[in-house]
């Protein structure tokens, strides 16, 4: 089968994000755009999913997905400006589990509010890696508990080193 | 509007409950449904659920929902002998969400795995009561931290009260 | 295991209904409870969901279920005040699935609108058993032509003769 | 707002889908490929899917996404192999729902089972225009009806042309 180019989730908060969760965000966006990876979020316009878009639409040959809870009808279609393809789904917040799904590896970034933390229990769930970057030290304690093969990382270097180690296993 | 009966979800650990987990969810169960509430959960044959459906058919009256992941087709229809009414959703985790809109107060069991993390995380996002019924430290510090509204109870007679306060606000 | 009582789902137009498919399904509703039947509809408001809901109401014993597109948050509840119980999904159109899913033998009442067509359809695909009741010629044209098990009725009675039978079959 | 790349969903029969259907399929899936419009259909390795991926998999600079409705996990990844991106639902057929909501323009190629009815259903009710390439009379019957803008075409030339018309209007 031909290969697939690899789909990294990207998750955080949304109209709560830090500046900080902010900037790791455009970071991770531009450093998964430059290793050939699709971006994927929740692709709505606000916080932590528009940064990594925009981060990852820099990069010459990006590939940025949004998953979004909307149905897309009309004005009904705020999706961040740097999606090259949006998802429509009308599911609300059902749309958690399609966002996880669909990535091969999973990154938290910056924590988030209770949105962001459905997506990463439902990435325990799934048995999808999950990386924490730069998360608060209740997530850690919290998602590395139940989990396996939960890893956690400080910066974005880090983060895309373990990205890479994660695809290349089986 | 004729006043429909209170739903009461209760969500905890699948096959790996504890018997402690169990024995509470029987008595959340009974103490539901004989306060007339509607006893909701996801209705699989295992652990929290079938312990908190087992306990609520007990009582005279009783209405025990469960939504359940799976399609309903054959042999594909694995719910608990003590759910009055099966929600069939073919959905996967997806159905946590529903899980959670539909209920009036939403009880955390005892703590529980990645599915059951989903389904706090959801009940904050959707702005339903929660409530966390002896959760480990862990549960109740990552819950209550970005969680408004958020209560906790050590035993089941607690835990109605505040079930009953809840179902009281407007 | 213990009997679960059986699940009639009805469905049919919402806004558009007309007086003739709304008082078929009233006496539908009535007719599902007088049998012990579950009755269950999209939920909302509305047209033929509305109509059986009123109409399983009036009889002791009913248990009326609405699978609602909605998700159930402050004003966002638009449910017949007939329910005895309602599901929020917050999925829109995708709620239709669970609604043919969750039901042991589905009626379409008086045809519809597309939503009702996809429910149909949905029915099919899923091996649910279908009744046509006093659909237009091109309904049961064309659900008749993919489908094997596809029963049409012109009236209630005989309707209910066929849920019936459909309902004895292992 | 950067223009996104228009998006044309193509569905059709699986298991059973005709010669007749698969050749359409993959000729409009070269042609959507080669007018820059990303393919997107549900993704899984048979019939009118397979063949229209493969078909825009041809054309240089081809976007071809499936949505499907398995989960993604192990061996539950089968996807056509020419898909450049799989969004993996987990949600049977409730991500047919996702198929039209993310699409510009539906095409129903060569009719199909009930699964694809639905389709052409659930984008009637969610206003997404609907072309039907050389389905069997029934369907243009069906669909038209109730319908508004509802087009059919009974070749390639004539539905991409169709195809581009819906894209320029606002």
């Amino acid at each position: 089968m031909r290969r697939r180019r690899a789909v990294v989730g990207v998750m955080g908060a949304g109209e709560g994000a830090s500046a900080g969760a902010v900037a790791l965000a455009v970071a991770l966006g531009e450093c998964s755009s430059a290793r050939g990876w699709v971006l994927l979020s929740g692709g709505r316009p606000v916080g932590v999913m528009a940064a990594t878009s925009r981060g990852a639409a820099r990069v010459e040959g990006h590939l940025v997905v949004g998953v979004v809870p909307t149905g897309g009808n009309g004005d009904d279609r705020p999706t961040t400006a740097d999606v090259d393809l949006a998802l429509f789904t009308a599911m609300g917040s059902a749309r958690n589990v399609i966002n996880v799904l669909s990535a091969d590896v999973v990154v938290v970034c910056g924590g988030g509010g209770p949105g962001t933390a459905s997506e990463a229990a439902h990435a325990l769930k799934a048995n999808r890696p999950l990386i924490l970057l730069a998360v608060p030290p209740l997530w850690h304690d919290f998602f590395c508990s139940p989990g396996e093969g939960v890893e956690s990382a400080s910066d974005v270097d880090a983060c895309c080193r373990l990205i890479e180690a994660r695809l290349r296993m089986p």
